[in-house]
């Protein structure tokens, strides 16, 4: 019997239980314990600090160091983690699937020696698989990221004045949609990328590549932060890129909109609307069951068609991807890359975000999130697609 | 020869090469392996996707995945760890530190692999002492970062509106502190925390206990990110606690200071007293060659003499701590905290937090971030400590 601690919908959070013990099954796997902030909001609807112990058979054990306080028959309060064997005792797991790929090497070693005797495997992969399918209840979050999302984009357009820099217009922003709820967290898996709040890039500071693998770069403010806005001055002729952090409930919309001051060039107007044309095509190719490098071959031949490839997804460095899963995290599955292995399924909710660099003008082409549905997409992001004037 | 790849001062690099250098020779192991971006900008002075390879005679390499374009002759471009092994080719380390401590333990034993035969020992330790004591020039950028903390804060005491939430507040001095320059990013060492720009509490909502290891805790106004501001209304007799970043250079000050609207108890004003003569106190005891924790019982001392140590670092749930390094990350060496075995060294920047909640009017104490010189503590957030009325 499952005793959620959840501070959310109940129902929901034994579901994901009930998910995470099918993939446990259906893996072999007797258990699975979780430590990450994203899996263990995910899979017990609160962040605390210490485990969630989830058996093959449906069990749940909740190992709290912090904060007390919390209820539950099964939530059981450790201060160190060599406890939880004491609670487990007799019921041992023979195969236990810790977070290989995000908890520290140190961290790691040291479960190993708490479960003795037990064989490790990696939970990441599987998590990161079972947190691809969202349920209506996750969409439902989603939607609700999409609309705040699109609310705070419309009022970008009359926060400019004449001089203004990129970084001056991204703190308007920022001010916009933390009136509009948002958290401001960006949260990212993995340690190869940081941002603060998101990305606004103006001009040439579109070419300038990022350590990070972020679709777009930019030089940043300081060195220990090189993403982003750097302080240009927005001109007539530049296009602003807006792809700022839609995190309004713990899930997160991805969201890119274009400004500009005057007119900017065909080359960057034609860019823009071959981006929204890319939509438009993998909104309907977009089926569950479609692979999801087969989305990025049609992108790449309808910017090859167009002849724009050298534009595409960057300029002296280039992204290796146009879309990836989003949810609880902005990187999640599927990812859709030209090797990427994941098929689309029913419930994934996905950005997309064919993107252009055009020298001297800066970057064009839209971002929007999509439920992956029976009979395509169906878009959580809707707004004017069109490049927009600032004033 | 090193060939520095530092986007800032070349001569600082070297000496934290050499510094790097030293504690490896000490240690007997023949090189080190960073990845992690805060121990990277710390040895490199930039911020890349990739490694830095440091040996203890202080020859460097700098192994780039991306961004393109990065000059030095030590610099050599790879897509994958494992064409590490082909540039060091006959020169492979007998011992190598990497960061077990950080990396996950999946991106570990790949390393290990690609170190085969070598011995690996943990990194994280080594650069977490190595990175506690601050030169000059680390310095420098610190009292740049208090100087700009300071101004800010100042500015929030005009802000106040009546029927004012905190989180309403804390978006005021968002503004302000990105208007000053701060970068935003609140960079935490480990896996422990999360944090959006710092922390505004006030009133109950000091009282709720949080999943983190910060000294304060909050609702927050998610479950997603359970600390901090809730949306609390401001009242008369409330205490609002200010905790925000002070990171405007890849640096970071620590600073806290307390605002009320009308008059606070005075047991609140008198415990908010306490913690600033705990500072006095401190500032003049905290000599190099004293231990941490006889700083912590220093404290602990006063605030039991003044019959407080209910309302100290918390109510229902107290934290371990009173103070803690700081610099690339808020939780650096040395910790203030009874079972410390850190000793305090010349140069090291610490930030103290003497602090208490007080039962219906909030919490109340000041956090200043200081420098470790010969006859005490040098001060960086230099502003008034008295509690300040909003208006």
């Amino acid at each position: 019997m499952i005793d959620i601690i959840s501070v959310t919908d109940k129902e929901e959070m034994a579901r994901r239980t009930a998910r995470i013990a099918e993939a446990l099954s259906a893996n072999g796997i007797d258990a699975m314990l979780l430590s990450s902030f994203a899996n263990l909001y995910y899979a017990t609807g609160r962040v605390y600090c210490g485990y969630a112990y989830i058996t093959a058979s449906g069990e749940a054990y909740y190992f709290v160091k912090r904060p007390v306080g919390l209820d539950g028959s099964n939530v059981v309060y450790i201060r160190k983690p060599e406890q939880m064997a004491e609670t487990l005792a007799a019921n041992m797991p023979k195969t236990l699937a810790l977070e290989l790929g995000i908890a520290s090497y140190n961290a790691i070693e040291r479960l190993k020696k708490v479960f003795d005797g037990t064989a490790v495997t990696d939970a990441t992969p599987i998590m990161c698989k079972v947190r691809s399918v969202k349920s209506e209840f996750e969409i439902s979050k989603l939607k609700e990221c999409g609309i705040h999302h699109v609310e705070s984009y419309g009022r970008i357009k009359k926060m400019y004045h004449e001089g203004m820099t990129d970084i001056e217009l991204q703190i308007e922003i920022e001010r916009i949609l933390r009136d509009e709820g948002c958290l401001g967290q960006f949260r990212i898996a993995g340690d190869t990328m940081e941002l603060f709040m998101g990305n606004v890039l103006c001009g040439r500071n579109a070419e300038v590549p990022s350590p990070y693998d972020f679709a777009m770069g930019g030089e940043g403010l300081d060195a220990s932060l090189p993403v982003g806005a750097n302080g240009t001055i927005i001109k007539p002729g530049n296009a602003v890129m807006v792809d700022m952090c839609g995190n309004f409930n713990g899930y997160m919309t991805d969201m890119t909109r274009v400004y500009r001051v005057g007119n900017i060039t065909p080359l960057a107007e034609r860019a823009h609307q071959l981006s929204i044309d890319i939509h438009h095509r993998l909104a309907k190719m977009a089926l569950p069951g479609v692979e999801a490098k087969s989305l990025y071959e049609e992108a790449v031949k309808m910017v090859k068609d167009a002849g724009l490839e050298e534009y595409f997804m960057g300029l002296r460095q280039k992204a290796g991807f146009i879309g990836h899963g989003v949810g609880i995290e902005v990187n999640e599955l599927p990812v859709i890359a030209p090797r990427s292995r994941d098929v689309l399924e029913l419930g994934n909710v996905i950005a997309l975000e064919p993107k252009f660099v055009i020298p001297q003008v800066g970057a064009v082409g839209i971002e929007n999130t999509y439920v992956v549905r029976r009979d395509g997409l169906e878009c959580l992001t809707n707004a004017p697609e069109e490049i927009v004037e600032l004033y």
